[in-house]
Parts: C-alpha cells; structure tokens; sequence
C-alpha cells in the first residue's frame, strides 16, 4: 500500500491583500510513499534545484518522532519553483505532511502552524494546508488562518522565465509607507471580502499601493508587460506572491514574450490531500 | 400626512478598519414634515450647536429642485453630537433624504454619494444610509459601499462629557506609517470579515496600529480609561469614529467616570427609514 501526499501550489497577496491573502491553485507537487528497507528517492516533474525542502522536512518530522525506518519515495513536482506559486511552502508542507501522517498524528491546523514556522510567514501556507481563499494573521495567540471558497474558479498563469529571490523582495520594501497607501489597500482588500459572497471582483479591488510595484520593477519588462497586460483586461490581475508569475483570474488567452509559459488552471478548494493506493 | 424620515447613529472605523468600516447604531435622528405656509422648525432631543447642517442640507437639495414652498418640521435628533456616533452625517443624510423624498427623487445609491461628498468621506455614511455593518471604499468610479448583517446584535457605548473635534482627530495622525503596521492593521480587519458569517469575533480582530491610540492620546483621561477597560472585557473593543465615545460590542455593565454617559444599543440593520403617517 502507497500513502500518496498532495499540496497544491498557492498565490500569496493577490495585490491588495499584502501578506494576507492566499489563493490555492490546482497545480500539485506530490509524495508517493512505501515502506522499504533503505531510503530511496525519485523524483518527476520541474527540477527544482538547492536543498530538497520536502525530504529535509520529512526527515526532521520523523526523526523528532523517533522512527527511522527506510522508505521507498516517489516525488512528482508540479508547481515551478521560484516563481512566486508557493513550491516551497508546498515541499514542506508534504514533508510535514507525509511524516505525520505516517506517525498518525495528521493535523491540518498543526501543519499550518509547523510549515508556517518554517516558511516564516503564513499566506502561502495557509492557502496549501486549507485549500480556497484564505485570510492569514499573526495574531497574539500565533498564526490564524481562515479558508472561504475561492472568488474565482479558473485563473491564467504568466511565468516569465527569470526569477526574484524572496529576500531581495522583502528587502526593496520600505520601513515606511504614506497612510494613505495603508488605507488604500485595507479599502480594497476589505471590498474583496465583502463581495466575496456574490463573487463580484472588479480589477480595481485587486490594485496595491504596498508592495506590487517595487517588486516588479525588479524586472523592468516584467513591469512594462504586467501594465500592458492590465490596461488590456478586465478581470483582477496581480503579482504572485514577490513574483516573478503574474496571475489573472479567468481564462485569458495572452500573448507572452519569448520563454515565457502561460498555464490555464482551476483554483482549488482543496489543500492537501491524503490518500492510500 | 406627515413624512417621517429616521437616520441611524453609526460608528466608524471600530478599529482595524480605519476609514472602511461603518456599523449603524439603532439611535435616531428623526424628522417629521408636513407641508405649511411658511417653514418653521421645532426642536426635541440633545442640543447640537452651531450650523443646524439637516436643514441646510435640506434647502440646498430643495432648492435646487426649483421648491420653495413652506414646511413644517419637527426635528428629534438623539444621537449625541461630537462624540463619534455619526450626528452630523445623519443630519446631512435626513436633509438630503427628506428633500428628495418630497422630490419623488429618493434612492439610496444618490444620497450616499451626495452626503459622501458633502463629508468628505464614506464610513459613517454608508453605515446610516444603508445599515448594517459596511465596508466602503474610495474607488475611481467613485465611492463604494457594501453592506452586511452586523457581527453583533447588542453593543454598549461609554460617553465622556468631553469632545474631540474631527479636523484635530486627523491632523494628529502621521503621514508615513510603518509597513509592519499597515499590515497589522489589515491583516485584523480582513480576519473581521472572513469571520463574519460565524459571527467569531475576537478582540484581537479590532486592534489598530494606525489611528486610534493616537487619538485616544489627545484625551490622556480617555486613553487610561479605554486601556483599563480593555484590559476587563473579552469583547471587541474601540473608538468611535474619531471618538471620543468608546464602544464595546455586546452588553456590559462598565463603572464608568463621573459625568459620563453608558448607552446599552441594538446595531440597527436598517439606514435610512422612511415612512407617512
């Protein structure tokens, strides 16, 4: 019998909901699992480079749960790292995933607050773990998530080729910001939620006076092309997470730049998904 | 016949939502018109000073729909002036919603943008217009209002005899605010709405980073007050508007200063109500 673990990939922020908002997407890095004498592992799908997240996770979990059996492990990442669509808080959250339920103390609400502990912030994490859209803070008490059904079902995805390290990102934000701006996003973030039940979202909920434009006049054509596309759609449009992929939410057919790939995917409502083949 | 026109008191900001949230307050301002001569008004009620901006209000929207006949008006205004419950949005809204009442010109959409306009921004408004517990926005198109159940039925209101007045309560507030705070602030008012539907209300969901402690400032008794206070109650609590009232949502039996005024109200999920009698 094989334990298959599935996360999906998530976008972080969504414009105006700056270090809040998350948003699953169907788009899976997943685990297969057997029982084996030694530690094996394959891997299929996008090459994700630098430390394995997934097995690091995995092994620290099983460890501080004092098994060290050999395990047989198949991993299929889907989601392209570096872009900005969560693939690391996605390996984590498997390896946490995985190992718990192996040791049978599987907990969403504990995998949030582990993979969130690691990932340092919540709003990738909590959209991975809950699946849908979902509101994350840190409040006194620790990290609180809340998952609602996603305000749209389809989404296009435009990944250029580049990438933007995620310290460089929190770096180029400033200490301070106008008021204004503060109270320009929480109006808008605040709308989101409040047309969320009739799923009515106009472009301008989504648009960010915080964080979006230092981010992508890292990439000065990522910039020139995130505006050019904007003026040409109506549907909400924003940066995932501190980028480099830019979402729009619907179907969009767009025409991208050399080495760029446009994917079409559905939101999920699911988060992780455990399951024995 | 008489026309009776009633506006809620309401409250804006209730913390974490500076300038986005309005709650309405089931306290009244009311008008009764009948047609006469010649106009004369009566007044019954609290005592508000200086420009009686309902009937100024009212003339300007007659006027300028070619009216100039008498009337008889009997004014009953219970929502306590300069305190941060919303009086002089609900006077400029009996103006406006009366005059277009006679005018066969009433609709809702209209008053709010005509009293925004006139007040220069939407929380308090929105809230008496359309009831409720209402999230607004400064958009291109214009202002924006949605309104919503209110997250609690009861809510208890501490009044001091001293004021603050709107044009000092936002002259103190800084120009720049840090990033961290900014993302305080809205992390708490989206945690507000995603659990509105369970009605799970956490103090912590209200606490503000931008404007609040500042204005409580301006008062220190106020300030100490509010603090203590805080420190006594599970429930969510805050500054109305730009104060000075102090609200805490459901009913509590608070020991408050000398001179100081506790008011035990329902929220009110209705606005503007209309009626002949």
């Amino acid at each position: 019998m094989k334990l298959l673990v599935s996360v999906p990939a998530s976008i972080a922020n969504l414009g105006s909901g700056f270090d809040t908002f998350g948003l699953a997407i169907d788009l899976r890095n997943e685990v297969e699992i057997e029982y084996a004498q030694e530690l094996s592992v394959t891997e299929e799908g996008v090459k994700i480079e630098g430390e394995d997240l997934f097995l690091k996770t995995f092994k620290e979990v099983m460890e501080s749960n004092g098994i060290d059996w050999g395990y047989k492990i198949k991993k299929i990442s889907m989601i392209p790292p570096k872009k900005g669509l969560g693939s690391s808080a996605a390996s984590i959250i498997l390896g946490i995933a995985a190992a718990l339920e192996i040791n049978k103390k599987f907990s969403r609400q504990k995998i949030f607050e582990m993979a969130t502990q690691i990932e340092g912030h919540p709003d990738n994490v909590a959209a991975a773990v809950f699946g849908g859209f979902t509101v994350s803070a840190h409040l006194k008490t620790g990290y609180n998530a809340v998952s609602m059904e996603p305000m749209c079902k389809e989404i296009t995805i435009l990944i250029p080729p580049f990438s933007t390290s995620t310290h460089e990102a929190r770096k180029i934000l400033p200490q301070t910001v106008p008021l204004e701006d503060a109270v320009f996003n929480l109006q808008r973030a605040a709308m989101v939620l409040a047309n969320l039940r009739d799923k009515r979202m106009l472009q301008e909920f989504f648009e960010d006076k915080l964080h979006q434009d230092l981010r992508l006049s890292l990439h000065p054509e990522l910039k020139a092309f995130f505006e050019k596309t904007k003026s040409k759609v109506e549907d909400p449009i924003f940066l995932c997470g501190s980028g480099t992929a830019i979402a729009i939410m619907g179907t969009h057919e767009i025409e991208v730049p050399h080495g760029w790939e446009v994917l079409h995917k559905k939101t999920s409502i699911e988060g992780i998904i455990v399951r024995y083949v």
